[in-house]
């Protein structure tokens, strides 16, 4: 199984511009690839925040065969809205979330934030690759990409220029990521 | 006259590795290439902390032709170090360093931070280029490249890959960048 942190930033890495809650500011390119980078994936994990600020276009589009796993700390909150097998709300750590689908047999699960959620994840050593679109802003305040601290090295597979303004999209591979037996192991 | 911020930064937007000071995280590709860049530039303008890191060397090299200033709220505390035409430190506001070093006849201006002075020139309209190395690591926590609020729109006019980890150089260019003229006409 491999975990994808997908995200768009800033050039100075904010996910968001300010105090404005989603991406506004990403460009129809980014719009376009994260669209087609989720549907080829058989699972998406993400934060309660991110969850309830696409709350209603998740809704909408459970009919997919993708189960959406939401971490919060107050699961029970969410039980009306409960899916199992398409949207589940869980207060398990990320390398339980992730031993999880490896056992339910997901096989490319998207991480899709916030901050804290790819903080985590990144943390523990469970995101195998990172598929970052980088717009060219700098907004200098905003929730960071990371929202904690992590020390990862990458390896850059492929950057391609998206349009002609310069938005930028970059895949990274993550050498040092813990095998999924080992994430398996660790339930 | 042209004023060009130059960084290196973690895909995620950090200046530093947690609490470590300077930039010991970044490749020898981006050291040669900063060397080079700044070696192009006949001003340097940096905050006292960046300018505190790097003292010895900076104070070692005073007899390139180029004017190094120093921003700090207590310029009369570096008086002993201060070499007109070579090394001075002001407490002026950006606008104001940009018009004099205009006035005084450079063309090509390094900024190199660090994220307080960045964001200061950047929300003020005053960089007209980023040259941005991007280190291939991900750090969650450390110095920001924009220290403060700003909200800047880029143009992306080159992207080379520096190396086989996937050090990445970006240079982009500010179109909405005051021009000299407006920022003289500020003194």
């Amino acid at each position: 199984m491999e975990i994808l942190g997908i995200a768009v930033i800033s050039l100075d890495g904010c996910l968001t511009r300010h105090d404005e809650p989603g991406s506004a500011f990403a460009s129809k390119e980014d719009a376009a690839h994260f669209r087609a980078t989720l549907d080829s994936c058989d699972a998406a994990v993400m934060g309660r925040a991110t969850f309830d600020g696409e709350r209603e276009r998740i809704l909408a589009s459970l009919d997919t065969d993708r189960l959406r796993v939401v971490l919060t700390r107050s699961p029970d909150a969410y039980r009306d809205l409960e899916r199992p097998g398409a949207l589940e709300f869980t207060d398990a750590a990320p390398r339980a979330v992730a031993a999880d689908l490896a056992r339910r047999g997901a096989r490319r699960v998207a991480l899709l934030g916030g901050g804290q959620i790819y903080a985590l994840f990144a943390a523990a050593g469970l995101v195998n690759r990172w598929i970052v679109t980088v717009e060219p802003r700098l907004f200098g305040d905003g929730t960071r990409l990371l929202e904690g601290k992590a020390d990862v090295r990458l390896e850059l597979v492929e950057s391609r220029r998206m349009n002609e303004g310069g938005t930028l999209l970059l895949t990274y591979r993550v050498p040092d990521t813990d095998p999924p037996a080992a994430a398996a192991d660790a339930r």
